[in-house]
């Protein structure tokens, strides 16, 4: 079902009742040893709902996963809250005790400095791993940002900066549409460009479809009222068709985690679980993550290109989904995307490999434009086409392009959307050892 | 139990009553569309014992394998041969019926150029994907090669180079220990150097570890007598230990074959399932396999890290070997090393979203110089340690050395012979599209 969806500014102040802010409090300093740079870029994000809101929340199934994840998975299982901070330049991982204590501390004083009931604060961090966290940066941060809370779209753009780190420009977007007659929005702002293929549950159990790693932050605002655990049906289900269908380099984080304030100020009938309405509110919710989820893997480290790999045919959906992210991390067919060589040996190699079940002479292998369903085979039963050479290079010559595997033994798919492997992705992440503040994830 | 085994000269024909050859006959010439190179690098190796010898194979559990492959097994199941013929510049894969007639008819034409009995010869390709063998290339090779069989150093040598193909060395071993009382040699040629990752069984049922993926060909002969059940026994104890524990990219090839020829010249009693000299010619394999596995990590594709992955503390080796590969294979920790970058928190990242279960404040990590048991630990149950960053980024400054990852919670152990992640391997990988014969892998 589409339903008509208006793009707005914004982001995550495009909803009402919500304000914003991200500041620059040097959460690096003492990470890196170096001094203060004064008017860096944002590194502390507050998000702050004017009346209480329902909440749902997706985190890393990573077994070692960060300080913040493990306090926000109680509290987003009590289904209201009021704000959210976070922070990047330090991941606040594997720093044992103080680690909970710091990220205890971090949502508490937020709750003080904000007037908000206790245990109505969540948050995020992404940046440097088994660092602790400064906190006296911190709270002068929390405090710096919540006295500069706004509605405006420059203050949501400072919050979308405030948490990327990797990243070379920022994801937000926000949308508007009819819900029971009344005007709703929902809006978002995220990071991630390595560490990046999230696999994303609210209990810690990964999913059926298990992917592998990269820290992702995605924080949603909306104004629909909705019931606390229809928020969260509707996120997992949203979550599954976008973040948990990419990957950059197949890493998964231990700080992966979306989270949605509602507060319900748009003045619809609540949404439960049963009511006719979700499949709008789904829609649009869908249409947010996975648009924030694509501008991920566009902004990947290094990447050049954009591939969403299309397995159709399989027996179920774990071996399309087997095979997709075979491909989708495989770093031959990965480094010959960047080269725009349509090397389908590595391709059909790559799906040989996956635990999907496959039969050589079934296998189909083509390209097409972005959604286009005009596809050129390479490959069709297991065999190269008549397609030449020069053909199939300008297929895989376009910075984004769908890549079309079908297996022919099933009625199942799946995609993935996929970035390409690079030198630049190497050097990047090969680190400066004359800098220990590139250590982390 | 340690034996004594002397280093020889002549790899594959320095056991007895063996000869080798490796000619030049331009099998790439069809796919480049290129013409003849006069005089190129050997292309064609064959490999030849002057008696029936009994044989045993293990090859790739890719789904999508080669025509060489799928002639082999059968014929390895029978318990004897006399030869080995192999290309590189095609792999023979992906090619349908055409492809298993043609690889019917490399074994067959070498059958009738050698005067030995029909079903006595096995076969092994590498190369590009998807290209018919070129028939006549081949024919003239496998004539070129029979009349140039030797047993000389130099004759080996020319085998080794002519299964070469993005190597930048030869692979080749000998090895000489006393079996029963008597002295019998094991000797060895191999290649592969990118898409490696093998997981190899002889029935395509894939190891309980299951790898991934790299075109490797190793073939081994010896003089010893060993029934070819007891020599299958061996050979798949010996590749558990070596090739299907090393990984250059994590993708498991089409084409990953392994094969040894026992000739039994050397005169001992031959050995069965239960002979008490078994272990000792077990040893010597396990020597021979190892050495060579080794050698393709360290000329792994645009490599300049050679890193051994120790897991130990494990629940099972399932776990042990899932947290080995996780960490050997995410490109995180790849590029790391890369750059001499001690970053723990990536390879706790990447255990912790192994399929190995994992208690984040038990985990330790550290660093050795190759097969040392002076750790310097950088991380103690979960925690960073008083280690400095200078004195981590010695450990992993040189250009070998181990990674110690101690779980903590059981007795089982894996390890993992792994390559970093470099520019040059993207470069190398990423193809060169005004070229169509750098397809395939």
């Amino acid at each position: 079902m589409k339903q008509k969806l208006k793009i707005v500014s914004g982001s995550v102040v495009a909803p009402q009742g919500f304000r914003a802010a991200g500041v620059f409090c040097d959460i690096k300093r003492l990470g890196t040893g170096k001094g203060s740079e004064k008017g860096g870029k944002p590194d502390l994000a507050l998000i702050v709902s004017d009346t209480a809101a329902a909440v749902a929340g997706m985190f890393t199934t990573n077994q070692v996963c960060a300080a913040p994840v493990k306090i926000c998975m109680p509290r987003v299982k009590k289904g209201t809250a009021r704000a959210i901070v976070a922070n990047s330049g330090n991941a606040n991982a594997c720093t044992g005790r103080r680690g909970l204590a710091d990220a205890l501390e971090m949502v508490r004083f937020t709750e003080r400095a904000l007037d908000v009931p206790a245990g109505s604060v969540l948050a995020g961090s992404t940046g440097r791993i088994g660092v602790p966290l400064p906190m006296d940066q911190v709270r002068a941060g929390i405090i710096d940002a919540g006295v500069n809370l706004g509605a405006t779209a420059w203050h949501a753009s400072s919050a979308a900066e405030a948490i990327t780190t990797s990243d070379t420009r920022l994801k937000q977007i926000a949308v508007e549409f009819v819900l029971g007659g009344k005007t709703a929005r929902i809006g978002g702002i995220c990071k991630g460009a390595g560490m990046i293929q999230p696999g994303m549950s609210l209990n810690g159990r990964r999913p059926a479809a298990a992917p592998l790693h990269a820290t992702m932050l995605c924080f949603l605002t909306t104004d629909a009222a909705i019931s606390a655990t229809a928020l969260q049906q509707c996120l997992r289900d949203a979550v599954a068709e976008s973040f948990n269908r990419i990957t950059v380099d197949g890493d998964m984080s231990t700080n992966d985690t979306v989270l949605v304030l509602a507060n319900g100020l748009a003045g619809n009938a609540e949404l439960t679980t049963q009511a006719r309405g979700l499949s709008t509110f789904q829609g649009a919710l869908n249409h947010v993550t996975l648009e924030l989820a694509k501008m991920i893997v566009r902004d990947g480290e290094g990447a050049s290109r954009f591939v969403t790999v299309r397995v159709a045919g399989a027996r179920s959906f774990a071996d399309a989904d087997a095979a997709a992210r075979a491909v989708s991390n495989s770093a031959l067919v990965k480094t010959s995307w960047h080269g725009g060589d349509p090397n389908w040996g590595r391709i059909i190699d790559a799906v040989g490999y996956s635990a999907a079940r496959v039969i050589e002479n079934r296998v189909d292998i083509g390209y097409s434009a972005p959604g286009s369903e005009r596809i050129l085979w390479s490959l069709k039963a297991g065999q190269p086409t008549q397609a030449t050479f020069r053909q199939l290079c300008a297929a895989v010559a376009r910075p984004e392009f769908d890549l079309h595997i079908n297996l022919n033994l099933g009625r199942s798919g799946a995609l993935m959307y996929a970035a390409d492997l690079t030198e630049k992705y190497v050097d990047f992440n090969k680190g400066d050892v004359s800098d220990p503040g590139s250590l982390g994830g």
